[in-house]
């Protein structure tokens, strides 16, 4: 580490803000295998995929050589409005743990969104925009995703349909209300607008719908209305991609003070986060040019890498989507109703599966409650509420913090704080009640999820 | 200015940060009215506002003569946390208008308590902890003041009790959750844990609180329990020196570019972030250096500047605090259930007052379906959903950039945007369902309050 002191908060300078992102794929020798038509089981093609993607963003899907891709003007002038992100040497966070550990995290919360969604949100927006598209659609749980996007397509004035689950659109109201105050069209799925949804609702009348479905209403509703392409916050390559500004400036952040992290920690839910903080640094380790320990941190409740089977599976519940080979609890694995906050993806991105599999990043599961013990300890001494998602990677770094107290080594670690949680109060509630309890998938539990996922030659796990 | 560049967004660097505070006070020709005994109508001493403030915060309550006060280290490093504030130049809001102003906004939002209020909670609490005192208490009404405190002293390992109005307490949650994760005592006000709140709920069994009853319950118990203090958010000549830090920070950004704002516009509920922001500019004024416009905005609803009387007036509805002098609607006044969001106070900071009597600043009040159309467009293209608190200076600064349009004026426009609406979506909500409306109150209505307002001699208005 060089001399200089280090800030609270390190902030590139505008003109040190990355003009490219970086494809992590163009340095993976073992690159991540290409989606699969889940009909005929052939790679998909670019004419396969064009009734549901905007063109320009297929290509970058597909593109795994290129390592690095001009971020438009127009998207680096929208990054501008709420980038660079700090940053951020957690001093008090350090005193309270008394480590001699240097912790720092990234922290992708102030914007509106309240997450790194935006990232990829006004990149997906804005080629949508350039192709001459009228509008997008995609599905939204809780919102974050939805937010993001709906604040994009009011940036550019394209037109945003979102299909948010139902028991979400009526009992989380805030965030539905965010995304109309941006302009977009918000329907609790499922809905009669589309036949998937009239069907699903008069087979289950009283549903409160689900993900899955909302994906199969939006990708129905792109597919079938002129100028319409369906758009997804994570999971996809493409949405690392523009993830990789999380990195990039990370990286740009600790170059100009010297600064290398040891260990480098992210949640993991779809993987975009966690995907776009450890992709340059990752670079330099598929080089060979420096290694890192990078640790994926997902739930106990969703565990895709650590209990998951690395297979092709559906990306979606409804199983119109392609078919993506990833760490996989199975596409109809529903995590219990008792976990709080997001990362319940039955899956996880390609790209971060096949580095898992060929070792060069851990994963670790850990349990709610714990999870929010550390969000608290944090709040209270770093001042940020963080989401639950995010408190994953915290409760991590203050593990890894307490291991050095305990060795004495005075290792440095970054996390990635990707998100504020003042739409989670809800789950705070429970948690400041003392309501709050664990639930771990039994492996009987897990077994109907590996039932699901399909089989065919070459896809044994 | 300059020819440098201007960012879309200015951060000072750490060491750039205000050491000191400024006491707009100290420039003052004709200081601002002292606080009066309600019994004896002599000024209050120090040793009356004893039981009832920390004795450091009465020093910077009655001090009108220095003009800078050094800000402890321990504040400075705890402003670390979450400062500097960004200037930011609204690029994309000067596009939308097509206006060849150009428009800059200081935003305080960038912090879990959502607001500017952390600025003078850290440095209330911090004096209480200095004095060897076990806790604080307040009030709250909706919670963003009560947020901010806990957030303090969660920081310094202070007790803190927060007196809610009940209605909010119950219907507004999730900021009361913010403040229990923060590990603040939240009581829904009036409650049976003090006397007034007893007799209160004796009388009005049914009721659901008022700001005046939880400030009298919080006075209550910080007078009634050995080590406590009570603390406010607004009004106080000492909050208006700590959230000199605004003003501060934004002229030393201003000054590193060059620019030089022609005008000035907050939004005013008690008058602590517009005193704040204006501080330094008006210090220049003041002082005849420099010549600036400043434009305090109310909302029609609540119209203390423009409709009101400049008199002493009790600070709470209980009648339990001094009186102050300054532009009041009465104590009594109660602003219209339909008025969504903050600035619902009675009456308003003395400093700023006297300025406004003296001719120094302008004031305007705007109604709130506008307020809302103005937060709705600059949410839209500056990425940030506003608070309407917030939101009433950006209609005020987009009404100046549109009159600069149509006379061709390139004025520089700076306003303070004091946070966001997070936890503001239920009015949002009757703002997109069409279901906002306006209300300004009669000449009648006015004079009933007004006549609430104490009469003695030396009190005509």
């Amino acid at each position: 580490m060089s001399e200089k002191t280090i800030p609270y908060k390190i902030y590139l300078e505008e003109q040190e803000m990355p003009k490219q992102w970086y494809n992590v794929r163009a340095d993976m020798k073992n690159k991540p295998a290409p989606l699969l038509n889940p009909a005929t089981h052939q790679p998909m093609t670019f004419e396969e995929l064009r009734p549901v993607f905007c063109d320009e963003l297929i290509h970058q899907e597909l593109d795994d050589t290129t390592p690095y891709i001009d971020i438009p003007q127009e998207i680096q002038d929208f990054y501008k409005m709420y980038r660079p992100s700090p940053l951020v040497r957690a001093y008090c966070l350090e005193k309270k743990l008394q480590t001699p550990a240097k912790i720092y995290y990234k922290f992708e919360g102030n914007n509106t969104s309240g997450s790194h969604k935006l990232n990829s949100a006004i990149a997906q927006a804005y080629y949508a925009k350039k192709q001459g598209l009228k509008g997008v659609t995609t599905e939204t749980g809780a919102g974050q995703w939805g937010t993001a996007l709906s604040m994009a397509c009011a940036y550019l004035e394209l037109d945003c349909q979102v299909y948010m689950v139902k028991v979400s659109y009526e009992q989380k109201p805030f965030r539905r209300e965010v995304m109309r105050t941006y302009g977009a069209k918000v329907t609790p799925s499922p809905s009669d607008t589309t036949n998937v949804g009239r069907k699903i609702l008069a087979e289950h009348p009283g549903t409160t719908g689900s993900l899955g479905c909302a994906i199969s209403e939006a990708v129905e509703a792109a597919t079938t209305q002129e100028g319409y392409r369906y758009v997804l916050g994570s999971v996809l390559n493409q949405v690392l991609l523009h993830q990789s500004v999380i990195g990039l400036e990370a990286k740009a952040a600790m170059d100009k003070y010297g600064i290398v992290p040891d260990v480098i920690i992210g949640c993991a839910g779809g993987g975009s986060n966690l995907g776009g903080l450890i992709s340059p640094f990752m670079g330099e380790k598929l080089r060979g040019e420096r290694d890192y320990r990078f640790i994926a941190v997902e739930p106990a409740s969703c565990p895709s890498f650590t209990r998951g089977k690395f297979a092709y599976d559906f990306c979606d519940t409804g199983m119109v989507c392609p078919l993506a080979k990833m760490y996989t609890l199975g596409s109809g694995f529903i995590p219990s109703a008792n976990h709080a906050g997001g990362l319940r993806y039955h899956g996880m991105s390609s790209v971060l599966s096949q580095l898992y599999h060929d070792g060069l990043m851990e994963a670790v599961s850990v349990e709610q409650t714990s999870v929010f013990q550390a969000a608290e300890a944090f709040a209270r001494v770093e001042g940020i509420l963080p989401a639950p998602e995010s408190s994953h990677a915290i409760k991590v770094a203050m593990d890894e913090a307490i291991k050095c107290r305990e060795t004495g080594e005075e290792k440095t670690i970054l996390f990635g704080l990707t998100g504020t949680g003042y739409f989670d109060m809800v789950a705070y509630e429970k948690y400041n009640n003392g309501e709050m309890s664990d639930y771990i998938p039994t492996d009987e539990d897990l077994q109907k999820g590996f039932d699901g996922i399909p089989r065919f030659p070459g896809n044994e796990f």
